[in-house]
């Protein structure tokens, strides 16, 4: 996607250097940071520099990409495997992580030596991320026939390119739906504690001209109530094999409301977020993050400057789930890289069954 | 209630100046607003300086009785008629203030002087700060059935003693059940875009030393899941004659939510919020503020000060509902100085049709 008009991916490697779109000064400032370390990728992780499922695992995959171009010759395979620890660690809910951190793994210790495992790796971190925008643009051309003329859809979050490699998740569609000239109007959720959806989401839209609105997560009840909307789209961080769906905090309520007022909720997904290994949703992790997160906000001050506010009184304590599930049966389909799936055991199952779409490294 | 430790109501009148906590200052600052006119008062209710069902309704009822002090007797009940015009535009969904304004009219046209029309004015506008909080210390004996020990239960917005003149409407049980010597605990959803749960719930349940915490509006879900609700109470700004509710923005999803996990959502309210001659929800005009409320955020900055910071990008426009609807079939009862009643509309005109529980002035 671009950025003031020039081609731009969401995290790329250079060298043996991370470049990553530096996402919590967006909207505000558009830089980009560079790690040279796995250690200074992961905490990049960590503190969210990067977010999103596919951008994660790409993130993620290039961290051990530099781990193996610095792993001592002697103690390589160990040096790898503590790599995976400290990357693994980064993040418990997103699926994406975790498979990226092993597809690495793998090409690395099929190796016949060092020299060859090192470029294995970085030919299986960067095969990882443009399987990943590929997929991303599938998702597109599969989920293309519900972007009807005039449609007004809602997202959460940022499930955009900015939450890939480039194209999207959930936004796919919609930048499909632009390239064959259908215009569909966009309502983003703030999406608090962090608001994705405020600060990415739409920056994301208003640079690629689609039309769209910004509410707060309260108001979403409002415009259902109202038939404003007319599908819900949203990304995934982990999906488990009876199909439920873990996603940003906020999720499983915008599939209750839809779900009251008959409207179709899809989660659009690559194959890296499907997890066969957890049953169901009851099995996904949750990651608790900060209060802070809750009791401050972000944002631009009048005078230009990046600052934190404090909402809340000196002495305030938040509860702060980073992620909901949502349970399968509230979900009409998985808009995927193969084309859309009902959100069923069997589906999934035979979905993970097809070879991938990409060639894999 | 108490402000660190001294006896405090949310709004009253002095001589002929009206007195109102300044609201958007809270929780970081707490400070006392003058203002000697019915002009400044009624600009203090549009500015949100004091906001809140029955607050709105004493302040309106106090820039009635400062109209009234002020009005020059030649022209006093044109005077009068005037200042009712610009008191009752400043906002459009509270029921509570046309009430207030027609209440202390009516007081001062059945004076035979002018100088007894004032004192009728003045009278009347007292009366009703007092009735409210009269009123909603009725609504605490009320609820307190519902308040069983352990409890934790679930509240938007503010709907607390700062919203009324004393006592609250939403949390009247809570602090009845605390008199009672029963522990709650209280989830106070954040509200966004004005934030009054972080801001204002939050800073009294702590003055109170009620047990409680913040969370997100996205969060809210994801605790009905877990089972973590076993009760949610709103206020209310305006019920219609069917017992359709209009409220603060996101309420409707927390009773959508409620119903989905077979949580009782009760509406909390005083007779001035109940409007019979609104037929049904459609009929309840919906406020649309500034998006600048959802654009923006204001808080304590790191170095003290009070700043407002913006979360969107520059070109980011936003839609801002202040209020929903939720339709009476969602709502468990009403909780009324007079007891709970069914949310229906014969319960509703029954109880409307009962005398008023103190007496009026």
């Amino acid at each position: 996607m671009k950025v003031n008009g020039r081609p731009y991916q969401t995290v790329w490697l250079d060298g043996s250097t991370v470049k990553l779109i530096e996402q919590r000064k967006l909207p505000h400032v558009f830089e980009v940071a560079s790690y040279a370390t796995h250690h200074e990728t992961a905490r990049a992780i960590q503190e969210m520099v990067v977010r999103g499922a596919g951008a994660i695992g790409a993130a993620a995959g290039y961290a051990m990409a530099q781990a193996a171009l610095h792993a001592p010759e002697a103690r390589f395979h160990d040096a790898l495997d503590k790599a995976a620890g400290v990357i693994r660690a980064t993040r418990p809910t997103a699926h994406d992580l975790f498979y990226a951190v092993d597809r690495v793994c793998r090409a690395a210790s099929c190796a016949n030596s060092v020299e060859s495992a090192r470029m294995a790796a970085v030919r299986a971190a960067t095969a990882l991320a443009q399987d990943n925008a590929r997929a991303c643009q599938a998702m597109g051309r599969a989920g293309l026939p519900l972007m009807t003329p005039g449609l007004r859809m809602l997202t959460h979050c940022n499930a955009g390119w900015l939450a890939f490699v480039d194209w999207g998740s959930a936004l796919a569609p919609v930048y499909a739906a632009q390239e064959a000239g259908i215009e569909v109007f966009v309502y983003a959720t703030e999406t608090r504690p962090r608001s994705q959806g405020a600060k990415l989401t739409e920056w994301e839209l208003a640079q690629a001209d689609v039309p769209h609105q910004l509410i707060a997560d309260t108001a979403a009840g409002s415009l259902f109530q109202r038939g404003e909307i007319g599908l819900v789209i949203v990304g995934a961080d982990r999906i488990a094999a009876n199909g439920d769906t873990a996603n940003k905090i906020g999720t499983y309520t915008l599939a209750v409301l839809a779900r009251r007022h008959n409207v179709p909720f899809y989660v659009a997904a690559s194959r890296s977020t499907f997890d066969l290994a957890t049953p169901d949703g009851s099995a996904i992790p949750i990651e608790q993050r900060s209060e802070d997160e809750v009791l401050y906000v972000w944002g631009r001050a009048d005078d230009g400057s990046l600052q934190r506010v404090r909402i809340a009184g000196p002495d305030a304590r938040a509860l702060n789930p980073a992620f909901d599930v949502t349970p399968a049966e509230l979900i009409r389909g998985f808009i995927t890289d193969q084309g859309i799936l009902p959100a069923t055991p069997d589906a999934v199952a035979a979905y993970m069954r097809e070879p991938e779409a990409s060639p894999a490294a």
